[in-house]
């Protein structure tokens, strides 16, 4: 009986795709024989066909134009490493009106053009598979599409940036400064030359993105999020939560109100309470907090990023793909088509309520709190605690106030006001607290 | 166009049955939109047809007969919620028999007949599906078959037994002898009125030799596994871990050595790293560490029983089913045929390394501590720590003693010893230290 091959091409052969032929290659007789086909790794596109690399591949398979694997009629399955969201659109677009089969981590060219990406799969019958694209090595987007299927998603929140997290958590065990834990992550390769796609918060809202999509059929942009990053963050930030029971990770928080039909999208560093599991997940790992209509609250957790941990992945949609391929569609295992129609509204900033952090440097000067109290009053933002101490600023105080329940609306303006304040000498530093025990 | 219609028969509508039922009601219009197919509970088996329940199903659907609903030509799938592995082995392998797809939550049976079950399913072209079965509604099945398909797994750990775990956490919490909380957990519904299938880890380790056949593809019976339960602990040493920095959680662990070949499943309470997430999930939660040798080590976490998380679990497998039936088959999606082939043997004792924990209720009197430690130099069971406290047994001490790593056969000998000696007055407790770290 002959077995079918699926011929796959690599575009992108940097780290993660080195490490997607090294474990593909190294599993692929138990791979192949549990999916019943051949696995042959046909082509890669590589930027420098002069470099050296860790995986030494026969010049013949090499190539440096992409397209011409996406276009190539003996390629079943694309695999999309390369990253950027021009040329890999272009690579995307081209693989799946021919009708093959794309497998992405790109959650940057997914959030931008998910729904063009979706709609041309489903137009031309090509299909796209994107598990590594969020949360590394955990199958988060199997976990929602499929083993989460009877269930509607009322809170979906998690740390999804391995970078900061480990920032995070180096500043909260060495007490030392932002710029000297992030110098520290770069020398270690934890964080990019250019860290701003990770510390700012926007790595996040594109992996929020596309769970709120799979959760709720709705393509949010990043321009529609509240986006925060943790630059401003000081280790006393650190100290100040764990002396009122929390600790601080950067959260992206996906929640819809089935009511009212208002869905929210926002990432931002967030104060979560010392029992809950996803404080204490530490380093470069990522957590998410999945609560469903059905099941109640599920969590999964892992690397969220790595040459490994994300080869995991893309050799999970390599098989869902082969079993595609041989057998057949299985229609919400793919679900270009599968998600919720979108019928909900993005909530307003007056419906999104949380308690806060709020840390202002002031002049250290009598009178000062009570002016910040008298402020936050006219806002009906009702303070719930107050920690006064010295500021690293000379004549300056550190004011931490934590707040009852209030909303986006009322703590926007506020801080406006309290930014207008003589007394406030830098612009205030807002973290949220989020009470989301299951 | 006409959407193909699939009926489903629930066999045992007690209270996972009617919440399938119920939320699949719910949920159907969304679901087939989804999986395109009309969703038909076709009939439900039950016990007594007089009783009354919260979901009341027409009178006409219900029979008495569960092997009527396997039989019935009209029937697709079955859901086999009955518990038990008499009938509701009768009723699954003539479903299988007739080609149908069975969804089952019941591990008891799989462990028992799980090989006859597959073999079944195999030669008839039958399939069988068991999310439900593991850890409610965290979809651990699909993970380790599908998310995780890159991967061979070293170590498999967890709290897999939510009436154990909530039994633990308050005797933590209240610092409540065994009795007492077991009494509350009776009350709350969290135990069942012979508990000992739960608390002396014969559930737990069903689902261990579910989760070990997924991973490694043996078939473990329960009695080739180390089988301890809850009931020998008390709360003073839940205070000795905390003393010395662990907690207590009744696991299942998993773990093969891909050198020898050697396969270990046991079920034992073990003491956690305070650090260590699984340390920190808490209440009826249960809560899975897979580490995969590409992926590194994930965790699941969620309610690991109830009506609801089982129903969203036996809802995933239904529309894992529908997508079977009415696309074709995905070939490692349902693995009857799809687990690796067993190649490795059980691992002897003496290779099962572990740290250990040894309470002791001893006379109060000197030279006692001498004895038993040169009883367990003997065997060269070295000792890493000592806490020596009051017992509540009169003229008595209580001696704990933790030791560096050694093995189940040396521990085993040490404890005969142990008993024999005059001054150990009661069986000693022994419980195994985890240092699963990532």
């Amino acid at each position: 009986m002959s077995v079918p091959v699926l011929n796959i091409g690599i575009c992108g052969f940097g780290t993660v795709g080195q490490g997607v032929w090294q474990h593909l290659s190294a599993n692929r007789a138990r791979l192949e024989a549990r999916l019943g086909v051949r696995l042959h790794l046909a082509r890669a596109a590589v930027r420098d066909l002069g470099r050296a690399r860790d995986v030494r591949l026969p010049r013949r398979l090499l190539t440096t134009d992409p397209l011409a694997i996406a276009r190539d009629p003996a390629i079943h399955i694309v695999c999309e490493l390369m990253g950027g969201t021009t040329v890999a659109r272009q690579v995307t677009l081209t693989a799946l009106r021919l009708g093959k089969v794309v497998v992405s981590a790109n959650k940057a060219l997914i959030c931008e053009h998910g729904a063009e990406i979706m709609a041309t799969a489903r137009r031309h019958g090509g299909h796209f598979f994107f598990e590594a694209s969020v949360a590394g090595g955990i199958p988060i987007i199997k976990a929602l599409r499929e083993g989460l299927v009877a269930n509607r998603f009322p809170r979906i929140y998690g740390i999804l940036n391995g970078t900061c997290n480990y920032i995070l958590t180096r500043m909260r065990e060495q007490g030392a400064p932002y710029a000297e834990v992030l110098a520290e992550a770069k020398r270690l390769g934890y964080a990019e030359a250019d860290e701003s796609l990770d510390v700012d918060g926007w790595d996040t809202a594109h992996k929020a993105a596309v769970l709120a999509w799979l959760a709720h059929g709705v393509w949010v942009r990043t321009d529609q999020m509240v986006v925060e990053g943790i630059s401003r963050l000081t280790p006393a930030d650190l100290r100040n939560a764990a002396t009122l029971g929390y600790g601080i990770k950067l959260l992206a928080v996906i929640t819809r109100d089935f009511r009212r039909e208002e869905l929210s999208v926002r990432v931002h560093p967030t104060l979560l309470p010392a029992g809950d599991v996803i404080a204490n997940v530490n380093g470069v790992f990522n957590a998410i907090s999945v609560t469903g209509d059905v099941v109640g609250t599920t969590l999964y957790s892992g690397r969220g990023a790595g040459r490994d941990a994300t080869a995991s992945a893309v050799i999970s949609d390599l098989a869902d793909a082969a079993a595609l391929l041989r057998h057949g569609k299985g229609a919400h295992l793919l679900g270009e088509d599968a998600v919720a129609p979108a019928r909900c509204r993005l909530a307003p900033p007056e419906r999104i309520l949380s308690r806060y952090y709020v840390r202002l440097t002031v002049r250290d000067e009598p009178g000062v709190l009570a002016r910040v109290a008298a402020t936050m009053a006219r806002h009906r933002v009702s303070i719930a605690t107050v920690i006064q101490g010295p500021s690293e600023r000379p004549r300056a105080a550190s004011l931490v106030l934590t707040t009852h329940q209030s909303d986006e609306r009322a703590l926007a303006r506020t801080l406006r006001r309290l930014r207008a304040l003589a007394a406030v000498l830098e612009d205030p530093v807002l973290l949220r607290i989020g009470d989301f025990a299951p």
